[in-house]
């Protein structure tokens, strides 16, 4: 039995919470603001990008040593038109480097809220994509998403967080420009 | 009418130019290594990245003013660990950069050639992800897709080619290390 922490109180982070309870396992979701500690296994930063400094800052030592999820995606939310990290780096190695002692993993952010609720995009299982440097982090996601119906793909190392927020990019730029819907964008044929 | 040339008779060679026939145009291809000029107003670099510039070098005054569109993808194939662009660029740009006059379009990067022979990924449609700064290049190629039955997006200008070579890093990245088949990968829901 896990007990996951989620951090933000948002789509996603509902989205996320519904997950967790599907697997059979447990949640507390805290608003951004909330002043209370942590008391999950696994933390989710299901904040906007631009909260995720500050929730640092005023968590760090509770995230010591966790599972922290980074499901961010730094866009340029003025323009759709651009990244807001370095080009040969990312949101997630931006966390990892401030948390340190943390195994911190990439996952949920190259999915729609709709498709984590609904857990299929179109005809194929919501997947979702997690990278990060830490197998046992990884395998402890991967155990919670597929137990909720939706299926979990590792996709590599944490450098790949790089690639995975370029996608996510491309996929909200898609949905913006309503080319795609909300509740549609890339689904993982296997 | 178009006419298409496509340099490069590899498999995605193949598969693009079953596409052109498939929607009514007519379609030259030439090896590598051919030196008979290029006829078609739409030229389709179909070799592998590495052997872009040697095309260039070759063909830079046949290759003037047209629409060419790059389906590469700049991979480090020894270690499927890296692009080998610089971070902030991408391939298509270097060739637009090396080609001032032409119309650079990047597309079918996304695609694995056999679902561009197939036109489904999953239960959708192939869906054929276009960058460009030029909207009649952009839309003289959807035409040639849709005609052929698969799916084309607008996926923005040429800048967009960064994120959609990061894509295709991620999909070909999966499909190496079995995550996904060759024939799967990501299919685009509307």
């Amino acid at each position: 039995m896990a007990h996951v922490s989620i951090i933000g109180n948002g789509n996603m982070g509902q989205a996320i919470s519904g997950i967790v309870t599907a697997s059979g396992n447990t949640v507390e979701v805290l608003g951004h603001g909330d002043t209370k500690p942590v008391t999950g296994d696994i933390v989710i930063l299901a904040v906007p990008y631009p909260a995720v400094s500050d929730v640092i800052a005023k968590r760090a030592d509770q995230l010591a040593g966790k599972v922290v999820v980074d499901i961010t995606n730094p866009l340029n939310f003025e323009t759709f038109d651009e990244l807001v990290v370095p080009a040969d780096s990312s949101a997630a190695h931006g966390i990892a480097d401030a948390l340190p002692t943390a195994k911190v993993v990439k996952a949920f952010n190259t999915n729609f809220a709709a498709t984590l609720a609904a857990t299929t995009v179109g005809d194929q299982p919501t997947t979702v994509l997690i990278a990060g440097d830490d197998a046992d982090a990884k395998a402890l996601l991967t155990d919670i998403v597929t137990a909720a119906g939706l299926r979990a793909i590792d996709a590599g190392a944490l450098k790949r967080a790089r690639e995975l927020e370029s996608l996510a990019f491309l996929q909200i730029g898609l949905a913006a420009g309503q080319k795609v819907s909300w509740a549609g964008g890339f689904a993982v044929v296997a």
